[in-house]
């Protein structure tokens, strides 16, 4: 990583200007679909919380508000400004920016030093200028940032998730909005999201540390080719850990996709080795893509953080258990052995086929109106010896596939006795710190959705295959023992 | 693995009878929704194709038709009996269905050589005496088999899958289904699908000869925990490869794994090492789960091989592009250098800001209507360098989506210009002989059903992430590799 070459004097950050401001104006707003400055737009106007300005010298109004030419016809005060017009024409509305007093702005324009030595020196130009007049500016080229909870977005494109608890920083917004959309299907709400752009003023650690802080926020995630102030990074990282868990991408770690991060955002992607172990040192998450990332974030709310690395398997049939224990096993976790006074409970529960072992293969039982699949898991959840447990067994079965077999009296029994037993699932988790994750046994499970709100309500994550869900519990126990080493 | 021990003499195989029987009894047929005799007859009986005759001696009829006391009561022949009663009783049932003149067996009971010595005593007793009698049978305790062809299904769960080219041997049947369902979500159609279960008589690599020979296959899929007959198995799949790609996941790789699959199908899994080679030198394209199986088969059914590993990506945003080429790279393909007349064209079509290199980062041209997509998309495929691309651009957003920034007759044009752009690509990889393959940017790309069915009717896979498409490509460049080596 780059080290921190970047001593010049900067103005402090007023923070509510850039995440909460009062009024705002779009200069570059235009009537045109499918348009950034018509994007832009429709977004801000989703909000009535502020003060709204479209300027645009050709046009009369913009989406139905009147426009003005230029910023300094605003008859109001402008906090924040949305720039999104040419480069050439960038460090003249900046410019005029200055001379109307606005406080903040978000440079989308592109054609900055992602093109070359000419748009590197003039985007120099534009953060000088702006330092000079006190303005800080998230860009150039950027993709724009959003607050649920201020109800701000200067995205072009879609941002319709609930406000949240997960912050993200990203320094790609496609990658960025990528992020984003996968963690909505998951229902994850985000605080807040900035795409950083090329980092001419505002850096990824500036709004790391305003991230680390802020209240709305309980998870930071990160999308990072390359760390202008690698050593403040690490440092805000190691304070931030300790009540906040941080997960990062760190994209570039082969040589061409480093070549394809320079090229991109003009920053050096670095060793990987080094910035794994400087990752593995401040007690930041590495991930490897947005599924791995969402899939943690889910976990990270929901559910304790294991003990050890130990870890029981409930599941319903033989080769399940084979691939599930090979992928707990390939992810660096321990498959528990289980204590004699488990084997003795479970021998009671199960057909005498069982596998007597861990995994645990219920061998077959037959579908979800069995009994019990709930009594098993709570022995293997009491066994000291088990961290964590996968359960993968026939719990949450699709609608139609259950009208195959039953009437739909008993399909309602079915259904009422899952509450039950996943309400009780619930307490139990947060009794014994044990987290518990639900691996579908096949496709169709838990994918109906009045089943898969069963499983939310009670914050137990459901994960597609045993590996993703493995990788995800390796998380959490290296996370536990970061925050309390064993002693020594 | 195992080397082959079982030189007792065996009846050749009728096939005929096992997969496309004229007529079938279900002993142990039940009333009992739920139950195993429940759910096969419910499975048979959607076929008209065969005469259905359930055996259980405490009900008259099963599911409206006439039930008999025992197999030999049956006034008819009876081609294949399927077998789900108590251990203990099967040996008895096979000693009447012997003299009912019964020509082959499905034994779905349980409780042989899975549950220890004594069911292993039971279970070779079943062998020997069917075997004398010149019955053939697939397990003990198998879920049954299918074949969508001749309509039949002993499957006691659900068997939706259309007729379609892939058949599947599994030595777990919770696993097979588990494949057989995210195959049905990717529209793979199967021709046959069978659970070994403990193998007493029939040998997965009895079902791996027949499959090799069955017209209605074109591909074989497996999940293998251990193989009886290790050589024999080898040699089939040299002599099968050349001609019919065969897909393999091995189970049991790690130490806890292996134990797991020692108790559940009585195989010794054998070193992982050993295994991996023997596939790589009969040409056995291994995978790790269901997931990167399905979409290999996908992408063997519909694309072409590539002549080599060098992959061109093009992108719609810098940090996709990052991620995307990293994924190639892990996964061992090549980022190919492009022509100077390549760069020539990507100049003159795309943005000044485009990344100038391998992977192509269009640099967030507006979305969807955009028509320098397609051109670029023909510019890197025929470039001589390139083997293989990966799409990843905003085609075949979700109508939800656009409706936000478009109004209908917009979205018609958009929807038409992808229409016709998918169709051309489509020519274009036969005519290349170069596969493409769609990454979504985002995970609403390609979802909805009209848009996903254009994708699916050209041929075009769609993966949800680099890795995943990666991972498959490096696949197909590996088998093409096998079937025609470089010259030395």
């Amino acid at each position: 990583m780059k080290s921190q070459s970047d001593t010049k004097q900067k103005q402090p950050i007023n923070w509510q200007y850039l995440f909460a401001p009062a009024s705002v104006a779009v200069i570059g707003a235009s009537n045109t679909p499918g348009s950034w400055g018509y994007g832009i737009m429709n977004h801000l106007l989703t909000s009535k919380k502020r003060k709204l300005y479209p300027v645009n010298p050709n046009a009369a109004e913009i989406l139905g508000i009147k426009a003005y030419a230029s910023v300094t016809d605003i008859p109001g005060a402008v906090e924040l400004a949305v720039i999104v017009v040419s480069a050439q024409r960038v460090l003249k509305i900046i410019e005029e920016c200055l001379q109307k007093g606005v406080k903040a702005a978000v440079v989308v324009s592109g054609g900055f030093a992602e093109t070359g030595e000419e748009g590197k020196k003039l985007e120099d130009e534009v953060a000088r200028i702006a330092r000079q007049g006190g303005i800080r500016f998230i860009g150039p080229n950027t993709m724009g940032h959003a607050d649920t909870y201020s109800q701000l977005s200067t995205l072009a494109w879609t941002w319709e998730t609930p406000p949240g608890p997960v912050a993200l920083i990203s320094q790609s917004g496609n990658y960025g909005h990528r992020i984003i959309h996968r963690g909505m299907i998951s229902g994850i709400g985000f605080s807040k999201f900035v795409c950083t752009g090329n980092e001419a003023d505002l850096h990824l650690e500036d709004y790391f540390e305003y991230m680390a802080q802020d209240k709305n926020t309980r998870i930071i995630t990160a999308y990072i080719e390359g760390l202008r102030e690698g050593r403040r990074f690490f440092q805000i990282a190691r304070e931030t850990t300790a009540s906040k868990p941080v997960i990062a991408i760190k994209g570039g770690a082969t040589r061409g996709s480093a070549k394809a991060a320079k090229s991109h955002t003009a920053t050096l992607a670095g060793s990987d080795e080094i910035y794994t172990a400087a990752f593995r040192q401040a007690g930041v998450l590495r991930v490897d893509d947005d599924d791995e990332l969402c899939e943690l974030v889910t976990a990270l709310l929901y559910q304790p953080l294991p003990r050890g690395n130990r870890i029981g398997i409930l599941t319903i049939g033989g080769g399940l258990g084979v691939m599930a224990a090979e992928a707990c096993e390939k992810e660096g976790l321990e498959l528990a052995p289980l204590a004699s006074s488990t084997m003795e409970k479970l021998d009671d529960y199960l057909p005498p086929r069982w596998s007597h072992g861990n995994p645990v293969d219920m061998a077959g039982i037959s579908m979800a109106e069995n009994p019990v699949i709930f009594p098993s898991l709570w022995a293997l959840m009491e066994d000291e010896g088990v961290d964590a447990v996968l359960l993968q067994a026939p719990v949450g079965a699709n609608t139609n596939r259950l009208a195959t077999m039953f009437d739909s009296r008993q399909i309602k029994a079915v259904r009422e006795a899952e509450e039950n037993s996943l309400s009780a699932l619930g307490k139990r988790v947060k009794q014994l710190g044990k987290p518990v994750f639900m691996v579908k046994p096949a496709v169709e499970f838990a994918t109906d959705p009045e089943v898969a709100s069963l499983f939310s309500r009670e914050g137990i994550p459901v994960y597609p295959s045993p590996r993703r869900a493995a990788k995800v519990l390796n998380h959490l126990a290296w996370y536990r023992r970061y925050l309390s080493p064993p002693a020594q």
